[in-house]
């Protein structure tokens, strides 16, 4: 009897050969295929897995779970990698793979597979992932074995009547989720050329977006919107709004020079309309709410956390342990954030909220109602001037 | 005979009712203007410095040294306070306090005063300059002595004959230097509210620009612009283009709730087209030549560098030693970037390097011949879980 | 009818006369003394606050929660400021801010006053907690105000009959509770000098140590210590035992000179016997039971910890944030250390625990059962030297 | 014709086995043999490694180079691995990893070879620094490749006439150089387990340490010891001479839990009785020099240092980066630490310096002569406070 082995299917062309090249291998194959938000047409994949070879087809709709347990704590963490970029796959892996070793287990298979090749982040995320849930699952990775070219990969395909789009497929790798759209490769693979138009899809240009801004105004309960413009929706809604109302005005494209994990730069386009918008929110609701030495604290862990999304280490105590800081942080953050999306922009229009630490009467230069000492900022400046006046007063003897 | 002291004069109407309040204190009040690029008619306040009862008049230009020794480092160092705002006065303060502590010293004046209020960051930005350049020397800080309401001191100032504004001043308070504008105050003062069009100076809106883009060449040698399309520019000469060419795109607009250092949250608005685009770029030019964990490294000191400038600690050591590193990795932040500016966007169009790290061959999926081999990410995967399997393990075990 | 005042009592000279000066104020003085395990007669103390005229006299022991809410936390984090100093006056203040303030409420007073000088951290931590714990209470802070020398504040103690110590009290400012004795001036204040023997008490000098080690055995139940020989103890017992088999044995003496909030350089002298052993012990503790990178973690984070708590920042939301990682980690600490103790040194003779990450088959360089796969290794620093290979072979053609 | 390879080589039984075993796989062999310090008879290890089939047998003395460029850096950093181990191996690995290349380069050879087995952190140590030297070297580790048990190792040494140690060698697997001395194995992996007395060699126990202390003085230079109780000393000689003092004394002894790069914990025992005795002078000597937040910021900054050189990447450019950071704090670091060694224990007796800015008048309690004025601590707490104030109001109000 053959082994059982679980593979993320995605039903593109690299995962419908695997079936059939595990199947080969020796497997009894379990295609699952998970939606996150990329608009798949589930119903389709699962068919298509059993027609090319597994013997069991699994679909998991698994959106307001990645929402809720995973793009939702990456934005309350800023989590910006090298500064710009809002992680898009390093949010879904962890997920996919918790799902994948659930159906392993529940099917008793021995095995777990995916898809990805043997250069780019998302082969550790899986991995890793896989090993921290359950480390008694041998992992395999087709593409990465079989070495082939795509001529090879087509050959083999026709010669098991595996289908073949027709059209010739995207020049790029794709993958996205309901947080956003990832591009690599094909033309991109030039850093100086600029990227075409139609390689762009959730987001119109800033030329193409209309002449009038849109105005939208976001309602915060303990650091998620839990309606937009006065309307209660759930996290899942909340991004899908704020991705359509982002995409039209042209907002959330990105394309930068990253450096993955395994060492190598690689060039990527992003697009994420929604979540561009609720890191810009998100930064202006706690400017108004948190204290300054947590929002620095946040601000100065934050590239921790996003090396540590980004590589793979999802499941880790030590995210986890972070994790517990940021929850910690986002009691207070409760309000409302008015935003204005014109052409490519988010701009904070206003924001106000009933715990505000911003006092009027405090910070304004003109009142002085007592709260405030203006003589104490002397005493403030000449302390924390101590040491450095000392050096000098030393450096003076001394010279 | 009296005393002297060196003021830091503006030439509007706190520090022109300084000059005569000081003179009533028993000083010979030493005028000082400095030109950081705000592009004062430093002629008529000279003069006005005089008229108003100063024994002494000086004016420097100082736009090249505030870009060389202060703007270019900031940039350098990618500084946003808070995550957002690229600092404005913070950045001249230590420059201005550098030079009045050197006309003091060659006057012989004995005390060096400023106009600043005892409510914000500026205060403590010359002072503990002040303190740390040379402690000998005595502050006075007039705004924040005599405590007067507006109607007092323009009473005071009409009683000794001190020209008073015939319009109403901005009612807002500003500050600005070439690499960027401040406006706190006034309506600005509920977070709620929208600014207002006519308050910003240095930028169109994102809704006037020009309905088509503009493409600009940015040339870098070791971590600075050399030459834009092509034609070769000082630093100063590069901000001020920038700030042109960016404000006339509606660039580098921000509005924020920040923490001052001080202790309480402030409202403020800031214009900084140049920077905003040298930021942008620069990111762009280290994202091919740095390596990944110098870049990592950058990240993660960037908030306390930050901070430490905002805060006013420019002439700290730790200020100091901080940038030996910055300046460190800057020397092969060589090549070109190009962007698109439009409507508020700064859009990264092509980054190429003669000391690119970014390797195509490398980085795509497509070519394989040799220089990474794929079969290395298996153990890369399987030591880097290492520590995940064994918990796991564990963790198995005991449950 | 006069307002409520709480103050701060410790039953020497300083508060004694603090009472009779905060009367002539105009204040009915409430003397307040905790015990936070320094061993003082709280009787004696109650009955001499009453005598020289307070009008109520409170007496609070905490020692329990002084170790259960305060040490224990600190230890947890390893907190030692400045690299070496495991923090004593730093963790009381913040607990006895807390009863001033609720004695305070409970008495409705107006106003919370203290013995502090100007010049000590103690001032900013008493005054930091209670600003954060009831902003409405006044404080006073009576030494830092009346600046008598010592022969005017014996003056007027004599003058209003407040017992003067008949024997010269000792020539250095101590301050001690159940975590450590703090010992500063006299003679110290020259940090080439070597303390004098009898400015010791809870130790004896390695020297005059016994010439036997002393073996001790520690059990862990998440992060704490719950029996020392397989005794069970509670926290504040644990603590005294250390201290006393600490001190007989040599250990936790420390001399310093240390950075103080207020902007100087201060030599100080520290007895922390029980607290150096469990310093030592929980290391090795979690050295076998944490992750590698949550004790990274931990450990990045340590130097931030104490600095907040040696500056008096413990009621602050940064610190409660920072515990609530420091909890989170501290579940999987569990097993045994033994140590030895002998003239000084604190050695680890052993650690286990249900819970070790430590795998001997793994570790071992003899066996190789499959667990570990060495040509894992191969891959593992290929990768991670991929961007050094990168980068050498780019300044190799530029060269 | 051959291809010719350098080995790193011990003249142990495994690269003894390496020359030849490398020679069968069609390689000419260049031993090369590195004296950093742990007293090799070098003249009978070259004549060894040509003995067993090496065609060419290189020794160099680098003991010089060795505490010049790599173990005092690290003492300036003062980078104690995982918070207690002051690293041992990580020091020497990158300077004969530097030699080993210079060796190939002037040999025309194509590849490098070591002896460390796929467990440890050395051969990372290796082949990362190598990879950054010169990455168009191969690099071979035969230990790795062979997989022998001890047996079959031995089998093959007595085939091919490699000498095999008649008595059977240490049951500890052993590096040293000047700075130290690492034992791992053996008995050593159970945790639980005291290390055996006849396993250290640079050190007595503390028991069997003289009964009177030694006390020794020491002289800094920008951050370097330059003599010793008076007379002037190169810094070899300076830690040859600290190691045995501090031996004969029992000091630096170390044994702990500890991480490896590759994923597990191992046990370690460690000797570094020079080592040490600077590390705890050189924070004596900077207590008083350094500036608070220059020192506040080479601790934050060490535990990533400490980090980098334990994993290997002592040639990497973030390393670098940051020693830049060290350099500049050094300048200041001079004056002279007075010590007390006594069975194990490193006792500060006493330091001063020129550049001190300890200040005493400053300090003490009892001198007010107006350099510091305590009235200034109010505004420097009320400010500092200012924060928790309105957020304890803000509480107040909405609770």
């Amino acid at each position: 009897m053959k082994q059982k082995l679980v593979l993320a299917y995605s039903g593109g062309l690299d995962t419908s050969v695997a079936i059939k090249w595990l199947d080969e291998q020796g497997y009894d194959v379990i295609a699952c295929c998970l939606n996150v938000g990329e608009g798949k047409d589930l119903e389709r994949i699962q068919q298509k897995a059993l027609k090319v070879g597994a013997v069991k087809s699994v679909v998991i709709d698994a959106v307001d779970e990645f929402v809720n347990d995973f793009a939702r704590y990456s934005m309350q963490a800023h989590t910006l990698y090298e500064g710009v970029y809002p992680l898009v796959s390093a949010l879904s892996r962890p997920l996919i793979s918790k799902k994948l070793v659930e159906v392993a287990q529940a099917e008793g298979a021995i095995a777990v597979a995916h898809g990805c090749t043997g250069k780019g982040n998302d082969q550790v995320r899986f991995e890793v992932s896989i090993h921290a849930l359950d480390p008694s699952l041998q992992i395999i990775a087709p593409v990465r074995e079989w070495k082939w070219s795509r001529e090879e990969e087509i050959g083999y395909a026709a010669q098991h009547n595996i289908p073949i789009p027709i059209v010739q497929e995207e020049p790029f790798s794709i993958d996205q989720n309901i947080w956003g759209r990832a591009i690599e490769c094909g033309i991109l693979e030039d850093p100086w050329s600029e990227p075409e138009e139609d390689m762009w899809r959730w987001s119109v240009s800033p030329e193409a977006a209309p002449d009038q801004p849109t105005y939208i105004e976001l309602t915060y309960e303990k650091g998620d919107i839990v309606a937009i413009d006065g309307k209660p929706m759930s996290p899942a809604t909340v991004l899908a709004h704020l991705n359509k109302v982002g995409g039209e005005n042209g907002i959330g494209r990105l394309d930068l020079v990253e450096n993955r994990y395994v060492g190598m730069k690689s060039r990527g386009c992003y697009e994420t309309p929604g979540g561009t918008i609720m890191l810009k929110a998100h930064r202006a609701i706690e400017s108004l709410t948190l204290d300054r030495e947590v929002a620095h604290l946040k601000d100065s862990l934050m590239p921790k956390y996003a090396e540590m999304v980004y590589n793979g280490y999802w499941w880790s105590p030590e995210r986890k342990m972070m994790q517990t800081m940021i929850d910690e942080s986002q009691d207070v953050v409760n309000g409302k954030v008015r935003l204005k999306l014109y052409k490519g922009n988010v701009i904070v229009a206003g924001r106000q909220s009933d715990d505000s630490l911003f006092d009027e009467k405090i910070a304004t230069f003109e009142d002085d109602a007592g709260a405030y000492n203006q003589k104490d900022a002397e005493g403030f400046i000449k302390l924390n001037a101590l040491r450095l006046r000392i050096a000098a007063n030393k450096n003076r003897k001394l010279g």
